[in-house]
């Protein structure tokens, strides 16, 4: 099961919103059907993200060398790409350096597009196994771990970033359970990682993401591991929403809150000038469930995508370069 | 609109678990189908469920009295309605009163359960307007305020907790704005407050349980008000399952954080010898989202109703007889 792959000129993507019911892949071969699978989530995770906005600049490239003006048309399918998701710092980087990459005739665009994409693709599952390794030193064997959002092989080129860090120490170390949340809207919890830790054999339970602060105050939670989409240079990390709320919870009770994520997701200039944007998504994905109005009718919505955790709240920072403590100066 | 009522010798409920979409009311002509409702969660709110269940004596009564043995017959009725719901103080209380209220000979039990019954709902129309009018004093023009679960005119026979204080509030003052939980898994923030507050033509917007810390975060909440299943001695609230974790947060962005609920929430011998028992409701209600799973298929989830917020996290209690601020002694 691979959340991103390219094959036979077509990126090909594990389409997540149709998990865990169907296993469907969603075949693509331009660079506009790409954009639009980001925005839309049928890729999700900074890093799973990241990867395919690379291949999807291979599929640009190949579009820009058969176009009238080859860099125009290049330059508009890339900010097409770059500009699907606003919070995930990847996306546009990935998809700079993979222009970058690009050099000499339009015809060679492709190869190169898709050499450099194919790079990224190793160098995350290098990654992704360094991480795991350097989480290691967190864990202890009959640990009780929670952790939100989805942050497993879906969710990235390789093992996952926290939940690939989680599954690496239960086969290690065994752990006694993990608690998902089930993170609303979008159930990312209760969809793909509850999938994921039932593929490997591990015992969970899903919970309500009301429900964390209970099972923290009841002794039932020894640390939480999460993922970020971005973060800063003080160790301040953009997540999946809800992740703020956790850190607090874990703070008043105590408990260690780390973080895994790549390098890639380190982003130097924040804070800077200009506010990391809050991706504002669709009102319906909190009023509706699977299609379905659940919320009082002509009542709206706010969906912030993402909130942001101070360092301070941060007990850890595991990179694939090592695992850093407060305070953070990246 | 009535949560719960009382007409032609059948109690009448509200089906809220078929709010917001369709007005379902429920005659109901047995205890055995009353106690049912209660557990079912047609009615809900800690109030509400120990009015229905005063009526729903008044039904064991008359049962009882076309009994072989009327005593007990009674006796056995009302420990199924006692035993519905675990958690919620006033439930088995109230069967207690309405039993104590019962005297002489079978056939005059039925109307002197009826009265008390009747008694009851016109006590809490009055608790109500009076816990309104002293949970005045936390507001002030232009409020934002948050709210978790519903305590509005659906959970009491009268106004409301929480959500009658900030409905009377409102009118008074003018509130710029009621952030409503959606209140996982039930969705009683989404479906009921969010309904009830749209009624009233007050400015709210529904957010997911974990989206709340954002929010504070973002200066964007200036009181927070739930209501309490049951308070303790010490000003300790069991209520739904996420109160706590909105009461950390509340703290740690220095909210206040406040409960309305009339004394017979008060429960004198909490804490005391034996601790307060959880519901543990159908993991179903978090797997499943409108009869629809959701979670990945084999997972199982853990699915407590309610939690408890130590007293010291709580800045006020509102009850019919005045507001009262830590430490708590009652």
């Amino acid at each position: 099961m691979q959340a991103v792959d390219f094959t036979e000129d077509t990126l090909r993507l594990l389409d997540q919103r149709r998990l865990p019911e169907a296993e469907v892949y969603l075949d693509i071969a331009t660079s506009e059907a790409a954009a639009a699978a980001i925005r839309d989530m049928a890729v999700r995770g900074a890093p799973a993200i990241g990867l395919a906005a690379a291949y999807a600049v291979a599929l640009a490239a190949r579009e820009a060398a058969a176009a009238s003006d080859p860099a125009r048309t290049l330059g508009a399918c890339a900010e097409r790409i770059a500009g699907a998701r606003p919070t995930a710092v990847n996306l546009r980087r990935e998809v700079e350096r993979s222009l970058a990459a690009l050099s000499g005739a339009p015809e060679g665009w492709y190869r190169m597009a898709l050499e450099r994409a194919r790079a990224l693709h190793e160098a995350q599952r290098a990654e992704d196994a360094a991480m795991a390794e350097n989480a290691l030193p967190l864990f202890r064997p009959g640990m009780r771990v929670l952790t939100h959002c989805n942050t497993g092989a879906l969710a990235t080129g390789g093992l996952g970033t926290a939940l690939g860090a989680i599954l690496a120490a239960h086969r290690r170390l065994g752990l006694e359970m993990v608690l998902v949340d089930e993170t609303r809207p979008r159930l990312q919890g209760a969809r793909l990682t509850a999938f994921e830790l039932g593929r490997a054999g591990v015992s969970h339970r899903v919970i309500v993401d009301g429900a964390a602060a209970h099972f923290m105050a009841r002794g039932l939670v020894d640390l939480v591991l999460v993922g970020a989409d971005r973060i800063g240079r003080d160790g301040r990390v953009a997540n999946k929403i809800g992740t703020y709320g956790v850190a607090v919870l874990a703070h008043h009770h105590r408990i260690p809150f780390a973080v895994v994520a790549p390098r890639s997701s380190c982003d130097l200039l924040w804070p800077g000038q200009r506010e990391v944007e809050i991706e504002e998504r669709d009102p319906r994905e909190v009023l509706e469930i699977g299609g379905r109005r659940m919320a009082s009718p002509g009542s709206e919505a706010y969906n912030p995508a993402f909130d942001v955790t101070p360092g301070d709240l941060v007990s850890a920072i595991v990179r694939e370069d090592g695992l850093f403590r407060a305070p953070y100066a990246f």
